[in-house]
């Protein structure tokens, strides 16, 4: 934990900054222990300041128990007095910090009014993603607990999907497959599990209906157990009954483009080029058209978060990101496939973490 | 829906101005329909923009065949282009908006200033909560479904409860408790399950523990079932075995103060009023030192929102207001007695949405 500190404050030298604010609940969480979610947009949890020697996590009154009971050192708890955004700044004013660096993508317009005019002259740097980036190399830990997770989220897939047969519902089979997740030992669903039955399956993003399951039809599942605050992530499209040649054509396709990306993609490859691996094969297949979204995201403890793995990403691949390799294909009123592993990037290339047969 | 675009028009009109921009997940969703939230702080799902007769939810191209499905009239839903931020100010600028009102506590400082860069001489205009309270009237519609929400939490609570004994852990519960809710017909837990046993119930939020639970202890269970989007709120406490004489005087003392409250709560008092009809219990019982938190809360699309029943709160409690009544006494070491129940403020009082036995 004393190292994560120590990343967060390499950032902030690079922002020129002796204070750092941290309000986004998976930085917070990352840098403090602290693990509690933001409730909306406009109820924050808590914040992390770092400024000279100190680490203080500062958090409601009624929160100071859980608090101090999950911070790691060198983050010690503390009250906050509402408004927040107001204590915070003074705070600053109080600790002789000449320049704070907070997370414009992780604070709203009206906490930063009232932080602005509290903190006086002190100015107030955006830090984008730099805090982000403190997360982006998974260390042993987090790859074991993202591990487990895309086991249990595996092995849910397999039980839920054994006995599947035509005419149990999306919404049936979403809760069979969050019921076996959890039973298998997961905290619950790292997100909404996706079950997209045929025609719905040219939505990447679906909302699981009452539609009942058809045999022979394309069914888009995508899922992930959470466990210890990472989730992992999965998809696999599968068939009740007897695959149409059309389906077999269409799903070797996706798989040959997913076998070829996780063949080539390597550390020091940009998003850019990592994406270009799945899509130069899906484009040879003459299937241009029917790609709607890129190859992958990161994976930590946010669904998604850097690297991205698409067409206009500059990121940069290195060894011990996660990431998500998932070429699909969509077709408005037939379905979709899409192919999803969860990966860890090694010295040399890619690791499958997620093993559930294709 | 027309109605509800319609309120938001007046809204807009208390701010003077002729566009407005949502983007808070839950006044989106009860807008225009679109029912998707936000992955993270900067991973919106999409805003509606209201200008001129116009009323468009925008989202990105992969989320367009969901959102058609689910917008109401006069809602039309519409793509995006990244980022979108840019996108909307140049809408702004074609729709020849004058004004725009935007939710400054739902929108991060980075979108806003790609937003102010992009939407040019037009003033963007801090919206504050005036876009929620839109929402804070329920009609007969979400009405009914937080009473369905609170009917299935009440069960749950008793059936996961009815066996309960020494030895479970507080995460066994929580998962008991969840199952029971989903296997009731909710969509599943609208926040995070409480069981926070013996000590660890002075804390009112508590993350649950592989503590088992122990005979004669108190146990506070905090729980909401989520039905079409709207959460119920309820929290009993109990004992497994027999309680001390102890635990059933605080019991008693909390009960009356929360008997005094549902007796006397009317529409027309402040949040401060209300909160005083049991505070002043629990203060003539001598308790005083021993209450840390308000007595409750507005809850619909969010488990906490407008108003709040707190002893600061100016909030004027209206018919159709749905609000918890949850008085508790906190003993650090000892644990804690919380009784919580979901109420409708009607045109004379309060009546009780939650029914499971006290």
């Amino acid at each position: 934990m004393t190292d994560r500190i120590g990343r967060l404050r390499e950032a902030m030298a690079t922002l020129d900054a002796d204070a750092a604010i941290v309000t986004h609940p998976a930085n917070r969480r990352y840098l403090s222990g602290f693990p509690d979610v933001d409730h909306a947009p406009d109820e924050s949890s808590g914040f992390l300041l770092v400024a000279g020697d100190d680490a203080g996590l500062y958090t409601s009154p009624t929160n100071i128990p859980w608090a101090e009971g999950s911070v790691r050192a060198p983050v010690t708890a503390a009250p906050w007095e509402q408004p927040w955004p107001q204590f915070l700044g003074e705070l600053l004013k109080k600790s002789g910090v000449k320049r704070a660096a907070f997370e414009d993508r992780a604070m709203i317009v009206a906490d930063h009014a009232v932080l602005t005019e509290a903190a006086g002259s002190i100015p107030l740097i955006p830090a984008g993603i730099a805090f982000h980036l403190v997360r982006a190399r998974k260390d042993d830990a987090e790859i074991a607990s993202i591990a487990r997770a895309a086991s249990i989220t595996d092995a849910a897939f397999l039980a839920a999907t054994a006995t599947l047969a035509p005419g149990v519902t999306e919404r049936e089979l979403v809760w069979r497959l969050e019921l076996a997740m959890r039973e298998l030992g997961a905290d619950g669903p790292g997100f909404p599990t996706i079950v997209a039955s045929g025609p719905f399956g040219a939505r990447p993003h679906h909302d699981p209906t009452d539609r009942p399951i058809e045999a022979g039809e394309p069914i888009v599942i995508d899922m992930g157990a959470q466990v210890d605050g990472y989730s992992a992530d999965l998809t696999r499209t599968i068939v009740v009954g007897e695959p149409s040649p059309e389906y077999e054509a269409r799903y070797n396709t996706v798989l040959a483009a997913q076998t070829a990306a996780l063949a080539s993609i390597k550390p020091g490859m940009t998003g850019r080029d990592a994406d270009a691996t799945a899509r130069d094969a899906l484009v040879a297949a003459g299937e241009e058209a029917h790609i709607i979204h890129g190859l992958g995201h990161g994976v930590g403890l946010l669904v998604h978060e850097f690297p991205s793995l698409g067409k206009t990403s500059d990121d940069v691949l290195e060894p011990g990101h996660v990431v998500t390799v998932e070429p699909g294909l969509y077709y408005e009123g037939w379905g979709g496939i899409r192919i999803e592993d969860l990966c860890v990037v090694t010295e040399t290339g890619v690791e499958p973490l997620s093993q559930a047969p294709k």
